[in-house]
């Protein structure tokens, strides 16, 4: 058990608001006179949720977009964020920072409504927080709400982020459709706004398409099975698309685009790309051009 | 101009819908349905906001005081709020810090609804984030209503917490009332939600009477004069009461009292301490035993 599987036991714990959800979710969903709020909050800490070399803006970019994609996964409408900061030392970086946070905020409707600031001491690893609220405009999808018989579906291919970074970790200046999906993900918020009322199950994919699915999955006591990995043209130029690209790719994350679950006899109301279903039981079946191929020792990111 | 100065600059650029209130207060202020949300997020950060040798416990008690006492200024009730985590690295200090955060959080019914955790990399100064949801149950009192001829009050004396972080500076083991109001503050929830209907004005002390009052004065563009500086008889005890002491106790920050304007016709509602009064025209005059004194160079804690 890592020390944070540890700790996220302790915090159920203080956690028992029926809005918490026992901290299954990435979002809490509390209700507020007649309608619901959706709360989420996630942190990015230097060499670990993002490279030194990134560029400012692109940091401020991705909090946003991050916390965005959650508010997304729920259908929810974006009326509020409060910003943690911590003063880099070196202003141009700092405006920098706020201008890529700025246009990712403006872009999504997303209003900046106040936060805090504080000065590290010299040298310190810095890490930044903002917490998003959205107002959920209808039906809220959980993450374990999906049904036997359902089918799976994601907003768009998956695997271009974790080949951006690999990109950007070779070369700081490298520029290009997968870099950039790397650094400025788009929160998918029109989609999910869209899909919310008919999806029984959804969840953005920040981890990768294999853990995420089987957290899907495993939430809604169901068996999944994947049977397609859509990747983009642009993934698919630089690595081919071999099985073992293919597979990179699902266990890639910081996709963001949207996982959700609907009835077999429903249509899907926006673009989105059929990868697979659930069915009775449990875990998790990787199918590779319809042949049952090993899982890898690792599905995705693991926190922690 | 400090860089959180020119960093808050480029914020208020962002940060301007109505609910920022142009980041002149210590809350947002957002309309949802037919009531207001009052948002609020601290950081702490080892070292700036807490001596590394505070207890686990106490730390965390603390970050969720700050926090509601932000909310008791406002005269809210706590409904939610999410917890930004960096491990660190040893379990049981990490239990400690839960534990005196949930007391805190148990103690004012705030539930904990979410949040994120993260690990830092190895030797990383660590910081926490706290943000707090309240909902307004009546009027909000601002910061900046306070009117000509009002009186200003505080719920209890100042400069326990300032004397206590000395103590806990010479001697981490150190006990007693005034290392507790250090390291534990009561927020003033109860206080601040009988006092807000009546208040045309009101604050949290967070970084010191003189300073908290003068910004009070410059926000409502008055004149503020403060003619009494409530101390404790814990604090006289150890320290006496002289002219020194009393300017020391009100230059000293973490109290986590109320400041409040009451029309002069009024009482206050709770049990409260005359401090001073507003009056046409700016700036702060410092009276002691009814005579005027030079304001001390600094006024209390500046950020940043």
């Amino acid at each position: 058990m890592s020390a944070e599987s540890r700790f996220l036991t302790l915090l159920r714990l203080l956690a028992h608001d029926p809005a918490a959800q026992g901290l299954s979710d990435d979002v809490a969903i509390l209700p507020v006179g007649d309608t619901h709020l959706i709360l989420t909050s996630d942190t990015m800490v230097e060499g670990v949720h993002y490279l030194p070399t990134d560029p400012a803006a692109d940091i401020g970019w991705k909090l946003a977009a991050v916390n965005l994609s959650d508010l997304a996964a729920k259908g929810a409408r974006p009326i509020g964020c409060l910003l943690n900061y911590a003063l880099s030392g070196d202003d141009a970086w700092d405006a920098a920072f706020l201008e890529g946070l700025g246009e990712a905020l403006d872009r999504h409707g997303m209003p900046l409504l106040g936060g805090d600031t504080v000065k590290m001491p010299q040298g310190s690893v810095r890490s930044y927080s903002l917490t998003a609220i959205g107002e959920a405009t209808g039906p809220v999808p959980a993450r374990g709400g999906a049904r036997a018989g359902d089918r799976l579906y994601v907003t768009g291919a998956v695997g271009d982020a974790g080949v951006g970074l690999d990109l950007a970790q070779a070369d700081p200046a490298a520029s290009g459709p997968l870099v950039e999906a790397y650094r400025r993900p788009r929160p998918r918020l029109a989609e999910g706004a869209l899909i919310a009322p008919h999806a029984s199950a959804m969840m953005d994919i920040s981890d990768g398409l294999l853990i995420d699915a089987s957290r899907l999955g495993q939430a809604s006591n169901l068996a999944v099975t994947i049977d397609h990995i859509p990747l983009s043209r642009a993934l698919e130029q630089v690595r081919g698309a071999s099985t073992a690209v293919q597979i990179a790719a699902a266990q890639a994350g910081d996709d963001y685009e949207l996982l959700f679950a609907l009835p077999a006899s429903e249509r899907p109301p926006v673009h989105a790309i059929p990868v697979g279903q659930l069915a009775e039981g449990s875990g998790l079946t990787l199918l590779i051009d319809g042949v049952s191929v090993p899982l890898p020792d690792r599905l995705g990111w693991e926190h922690g």
